[in-house]
């Protein structure tokens, strides 16, 4: 069973968590527990041994905690994901892998795609696809059918697994925390349409991929996991791209294993990660 | 302040400990703990924001744990080292200039070599070298002269950064604990006098370093850090030793910084590493 | 189109083919050319701008050649590929999805189980799928009814995508350069039925693997490429075992990569990469 | 011997620059090309087993070539490197001891710091040292003063290891294509006085830097390496500066043996590196 919690620090939080298991005679297999000084904020991840029932234990907790905590005990050990496309497959196929192997640590819902392009992939793995268009409506009704197909599904997290799309704000506040994104990343960093032309031309020899939660910005928010891959001067702005996949693909797949093992904890614009 | 502790693993060990240290107002800023299953075997680590004197403290820790606890209360913040050598530089080097920009969290003694071959570097820094040679003497003869150098310093540990001598049961069991040795590794493992020329016939793509704490063998005992390096069919033996000895260089250089900052607790055979 | 060469060395080995290459006005994008000084040895990959017919320009080469040389000239650009499998998914899913997208650089043809557990997988890409079981047969009929299968299919390569039965001498012999494998490996090595218990016991940092072409043994052979990936003390054997599949999956994806697009020339027990 | 050309491409440049070598009775060890299509650009290194007289062959191998051919035969071998500094140690330790065990691949000729922080370190090492104070003077003297040293020693390269002013275009223009700069990088970028602080409230997991030719501004140019070291939360900004200093002692490290071993060729903004 895992508990996680992020306050206010104060001192004795710990001594107060880990009393409240012991008095249950629960044994901590790992626990991991951080302090960020600047915004004296606190974050903790206990993994115990046993399981129990879980409201009991977080009125428990509660009644040693500041009113400010954010307690999740035994959070759904298996997550609901919907999982937002375009037209490129190399972030959906490996999820739709590891949904299909049961090595995802969550279970996808639904597909939803603006565009077809994934549906044959998505209906290989017997996952309903939806296409909602983009076309001829405005951003409003766009994404009120989006979340009316999420709804119907209450995910635990949304997958922006290559979706181009921008979402609005209102869109983005109502899933709060809860939606993951991944996308690309140079050093320098490139901004614009064609950021790997941008890359070739600058003749980097680094190209990244970040995962993220979004927060307003499509290419913001709280980072989870980055990665690099390196390329060379033999690498075309079509080789970067490809390798730019391999690396997004990568980077996707930890962050969504971190998510769903309950080991990262956000405040503000930035992540706990107890990895 | 650091704590670290490991003793046998039963419920409530953490709610103990933390609890003296919410007691007496101190104040937690991370905290690491592990339970080896396996072994039924409890590690922690904890970092305090505050300063408190460590011996009463470890006597109300000693209170709430089993008898074969065994407890660090800020232990040594700088470590005293003493490094023995042989012919090569590169480990030595490194930890040299390390120390003179006061960045190795620890403080050499002293450097002893079976040659003098790294007197001139060890003077550079206004590091004593002594030179105690094995020739025409028993290793018995040869030990007692390093461990009578070593004595004189009581260093909290001995870097072995490329001595290329074996040591005897006996010397190992005097410093029992406090030996860190750098030695190359490959995959697959090769053994014997030339390790790279049959790496190099064996047409591998990688070269690893191994850092570890001296048991009985001189390349067993606990494993700290591992990492590795690339090479290609274009390094000849003579290039992928010296790519061995940049991987080397850096591996010793990261588990000596482990250690130096107590995150490193070893049962057995093995490492609890609370990176 | 790309020319891949080797044969023993001698002075003016580039000069003839670029100059076989230069009077039919093909131009070279890149070149690679190593020479293995101690067995004089002589490798080149050459990719030329244009297309031409192949059979012409291989005897104008050959011309200009040792009698030895080992011609390659446009080799056939999409290979075609059967894999053989067990019971383990992680490798074929990958290959399956690579091969369903194109982006494999070669064609699957079948998949080749020793069990059905990968049947369904292998036809959700409608790849056909045979079971040939090793029970109750010797290992001359369990090795003739695969290869029976295989030459129906007439592949370039043959790719053991963890096929974890023991291939004979003969059965290696016969498919001479073509058995692609892919294993786990370790820093140090371990041998035997559970090396992962044994990784974990040892307590390791570095988890790898190993891709490689099969000679006579199953786990020797030129190796292509390999890799690692960082364990800690907190993964059990059975999360290890995950880390394995993980990096097995990535290094056989890279070796296949490599092989696939003619970079990789195989002298005795060793390759040359033209990366 | 290793003889370095670019020029515009065209077919028949290998056949031209191999005949000849072939002519000279002259084996290629091992040889690398390289055509930027886009450029029309033509780039090949060629290692020689033997050595032969420079200027002859240079003057053969200028008939095969376009007029505008940059050819390198047998640059020198030794390369003769100014070191200009601030105040941070970490990439110019590194290089001194380098230099010092005669594996750096140059002779480092002397140091010159804008403050006096790095005197002791060099002299360690019996390298002169000159503080050159940008104080109380106007840029143009303080460039003129380090120019005059300089050019005492006329240096193949000058390394900026961490000198933190910015140098102007003339200064730049006159050294054309023999300065190289490390500077730390991240994903995303950070422009300002404080990068670590930013990345440190951005959240990020990855800290870079970046090897690179000056040309007109001082944190651009042509890129030789680039890498990365992974950071987490509980990296503090100071945390996040030492594995910066890490990270950009390899970093220069491994750009300058490319340079020194004459792999990196500059065309306009790029490079290519024949590793």
């Amino acid at each position: 069973m895992i508990v996680v919690i992020q306050s206010k620090d104060q001192v004795g939080l710990v001594a107060g968590i880990t009393g409240v298991l012991a008095k249950e005679q629960l044994n901590i297999v790992s626990l991991r527990e951080h302090v960020d000084k600047i915004e004296n904020r606190f974050f903790i991840r206990v993994h115990i041994e046993q399981e129990t029932g879980s409201e009991a234990l977080e009125q428990k907790l509660k009644a040693v905690l500041p009113p400010d905590a954010i307690i999740k005990v035994n959070p759904q050990p298996e997550k609901k994901v919907v999982v937002l496309v375009t037209k490129e497959y190399h972030c959906l196929a490996d999820i739709l892998i590891r949904n299909h192997f049961k090595t995802l640590g969550a279970r996808v819902q639904c597909v939803i795609g603006n565009y077809d392009t994934l549906q044959n992939i998505s209906q290989r793995f017997d996952i309903p696809f939806y296409q909602v268009s983009h076309e001829q409506k405005d951003k409003a009704e766009f994404e009120a059918q989006i979340a009316g197909l999420i709804d119907k599904y209450a995910p635990d997290y949304i997958v922006l697994a290559k979706f181009m799309r921008i979402l609005s704000p209102g869109f983005v506040a109502k899933y709060s925390g809860s939606i993951i994104n991944i996308h690309h990343s140079f050093l320098p960093a490139f901004v614009g349409a064609s950021p790997y032309k941008q890359a070739f031309e600058r003749g980097v020899k680094l190209i990244g991929a970040t995962a993220h939660f979004v927060t307003n910005e499509l290419d913001e928010g709280p980072i989870i996991a980055q990665q690099i891959i390196p390329v060379t001067h033999s690498h075309t702005s079509g080789d970067m791209m490809k390798a730019g996949k391999e690396i997004e693909t990568a980077v996707l797949a930890k962050a969504l294993h971190l998510v769903f093992e309950d080991r990262v904890l956000v405040y503000k614009n930035k992540t706990v990660v107890f990895e």
